[in-house]
């Protein structure tokens, strides 16, 4: 008796997953974590309204949702001032992402992004067997002509480019992509992660036509506004490409909870201010907490904070590994110099409490240890 | 300016959807449907501690779900009768079936189905560049020895047979798949596709060890637990097989609200018991009403029964296009000649009543448009 006859590709591939959750970590532990700062939640929640849509939603869970989620586009549409056939809702970045991996890179397809960026991106092309460039950082920022450098270089199909970025927390100014777009190279489409953008200042989003063939925009629903749980992030780029995701995508993929409250929390914008100001408050906050205990919180236009612990990524390591054992739950940069950092979420002052009292005892054990 | 570079499979796929979801045609038709009798959906609707326990879970929106599900899991793996790793949880079948696909076919490797069975498998197979081989129902049954002769012939990866069956509502028993699976060529795996088997008779669950590797099976809670909403599906499989879906799967794909209206919805095996017997008598009643407009009801072990119209299939289309004028919403087989018939899927008395209005009308104008 023979088991599945994997593709060679599958083959290759290890058994993996891009993030080790905090669930995860607390089964590994045997205990749970008393601050949950490591995955760039928003703790404050979502919406009252959306609560509500959601638990109203319960009784039409029978049925599978639209395939065509004309309420949740037209509203997009009409935030975002383009037309519903510039939307694609989808299972998450996580998911579109994988899609427009799946739509662009067979085997051996060149794809550009930054050495040490968001994980799950690198992990869909190397699943669709793509040859994956990466970039260094460049003063902790990603390098917007780098990145494009090397795109021209190895002819890469698309670059992904998160911005703000995520672990570092740096953003470029909108113009600043604006005018990288004038420098990509023909047949080179830019995968421009906005997840965090409704943390960053004014004018971080970059003007960009919808219809603008070289640009795939991605947004969610799981920061700003709270929904992570649910899953539900969009895609705003040019009808046509659009249009090419319904030739793979799961149509029948989207939960009708997820949806209705996507759509309650869209039309919830003085929540949505509440919750701006108080991830800024809490940015600030991890900031006054870092520099009490002597390291150095770098600027964030996001819901965490990079904070830099000074050494190299070993001592980093040891602060991230005592703040785990004291029950907080944070993650870092795996790449270096980034990785000279660790990387804390915002969360409620309850919490960001939990974060002053461990990170003392963190710090001084990892110089204890860094003595021997 | 130029948009994406698509793969050469991608660029030869068609923009498409398996199904033509309700509410597309209710838009297109500017008018909504009185009975939603077409996509084997569970109107009785889920567990109320299900629901309440969406409802609790909705303060945890804002975290991601748990990767590794392993509540739901250990759940499943008592109520089965196999480990955890036995198991893996999914965005629904169809998403579970688009990784099988992915992990299986690369293009050009041959796949087995019954012509005219689930779309979506088809989908997904067309998707990666598979050979798609149909074998013909027989007597309305999948042929399970024409399959294993099929798959044989063109040495293909593997077969997929839904047990009941979609969408003509008939089974083998389990007796006869544990048979065929000792025919089953080296190398070829079944995918079983168990999405109606709560409502099959005793013993058309086929007892196959967990560890097998010859048979992934695939189940769901949109039909019996009647959270078709959430998309939450299961595969019980060899645990080398299920631990190859970790090498491509959204690990956080799942929403938190799906996962515990799931783990509610197995812990009341009562309402379960309830909805069978519903299912049951609304089974009945279609039947009843069929025979009242002088149509045959095939038997059925699911939540839905093809009807046979008579004659062929141009005028089943016809009935079908006069049940949609009249405001029911229900599909048809789309071979021929499973084509004679149409599906109804079982709904509340009411919308069964809509439907007994309706047929006479519908048919009275079939029989019209078929004289001239």
């Amino acid at each position: 008796m023979t088991g599945p006859r994997f593709t060679a590709l599958i083959a290759s591939l290890p058994e993996t997953v891009p993030f080790v959750g905090p669930e995860v970590q607390e089964r590994a532990r045997g205990v749970r974590f008393r601050a949950r700062l490591g995955a760039n939640e928003n703790g404050f929640g979502p919406s009252p309204f959306a609560m509500a849509a959601m638990q109203d939603e319960a009784a039409e869970v029978w049925k599978y949702a639209d395939s065509e989620h004309p309420e949740l586009k037209a509203a997009l549409a009409e935030h975002l001032g383009c037309q519903t056939e510039n939307i694609l809702i989808g299972e998450g970045i996580d998911g579109l992402l994988g899609y427009l991996v799946r739509l662009l890179v067979a085997p051996g397809d060149a794809v550009v992004t930054s050495d040490g960026a968001y994980p799950t991106f690198d992990y869909h092309v190397a699943g669709f067997g793509g040859a994956l460039h990466r970039v260094p950082y460049a003063a902790d920022h990603e390098d917007l002509g780098g990145l494009i450098a090397k795109a021209a270089e190895v002819n890469a199909k698309m670059i992904y480019l998160a911005n703000p970025d995520n672990p570092m927390g740096s953003w470029h100014s909108g113009a600043a992509i604006e005018a990288a777009l004038d420098d990509l190279p023909e047949g080179c489409i830019l995968a421009l992660d906005e997840a965090y953008i409704e943390f960053a200042p004014q004018g971080t989003a970059p003007r960009i036509a919808p219809e603008d063939p070289r640009v795939l925009r991605f947004r969610t629903f799981s920061k700003a506004y709270g929904l992570a749980g649910m899953r539900l992030g969009y895609l705003v780029g040019a009808a046509a490409s659009i249009r090419a995701f319904d030739k793979i995508r799961n149509h029948f993929g989207m939960t009708r909870l997820g949806l209705a409250g996507a759509l309650a929390a869209l039309e919830d914008p003085l929540w949505l201010e509440d919750i701006i100001r108080l991830v800024a408050e809490a940015r600030e906050e991890i900031g006054r907490i870092a520099e009490a205990n002597g390291l150095t919180p770098l600027p964030s236009a996001t819901n965490f904070v990079a904070v830099d612990c000074g050494r190299d990524g070993a001592f980093a390591r040891k602060v991230l590994d005592g703040l785990i054992a004291e029950g907080v739950f944070v993650r870092m940069p795996r790449v270096a110099p980034q990785d000279r950092c660790i990387r804390i979420s915002v969360g409620r002052p309850e919490e960001l409490a939990v974060l002053a009292e461990a990170l003392p005892i963190a710090l001084a054990r990892a110089r204890r240890n860094s003595e021997t």
